[in-house]
């Protein structure tokens, strides 16, 4: 496969997949996965995901950055991973922008909920795959 | 949710779902994760999965047997984890129980082919979550 052809093949997947498996480090150095729905992303570089403050995933990452997301569609043997640093973002500013309103539900205070925060990923790399080729990635 | 619940709820989830999320401690210690399908399992405690002994997943496992399965049913709201240590298995034995013959098509020699390896994963902890509600237990 072609880089071009690579890129917009990741690109495709991400768009059709809200939901992403988000791969930490937990306790005792063991690799942890949860699916969680994104807020927004730019490109196959920036992601953003809301959570709580309070949350086992912001406990990990407030000890080790180290991640992953995962996209995978099963029946078309595609699948694309991109590595990362996670970081836990709390800037007023920042949580206003993602803010929506039927948040209340889980975050009474509105945005300024101290129990309301966002996760911001960098990916620096990606591995795609479809049918039986894959190819790594940089991603600046 | 009483522990009998989430058990016949975990169960279920599995049953229904060949394809699980593997993951791994990879390079540099960020988590990687890949889509596999198991070819076996024997309730929430062992995983069988076959791979290529020369593929990075057996290098890694290789090096750091740290894993956890995770399977996942977005729609449900439902999720469940299993945190457990990864074997890789090259006992001939083993991999004549598992083989299928359609499987020369990756592995030419049959099951005594040294690129094919059988991956074990032994479960030790699960968390199970549905709808808001989820719950940690231990696995013997």
């Amino acid at each position: 496969m072609e880089l071009e052809q690579v890129l917009e093949g990741a690109r495709a997947l991400v768009g059709r997949n809200r939901s992403a498996l988000v791969g930490s480090i937990g306790e005792g150095g063991y690799p942890n996965i949860k699916g969680m729905f994104r807020v927004e992303n730019h490109g196959l570089k920036d992601f953003f995901f809301s959570t709580n403050t309070s949350s086992r995933r912001v406990a990990q990452f407030g000890q080790d950055g180290r991640a992953c997301l995962y996209f995978v569609d099963f029946e078309k043997v595609e699948g694309l991973m991109l590595i990362g640093d996670m970081e836990i973002v709390q800037d007023p500013a920042v949580k206003s922008r993602f803010w929506q309103d039927w948040w209340t539900r889980y975050y009474p205070l509105g945005p300024d909920d101290p129990d309301y925060s966002i996760l911001h990923f960098r990916a620096h790399q990606g591995n795609y795959y479809h049918s039986l080729e894959k190819k790594w990635f940089e991603i600046r």
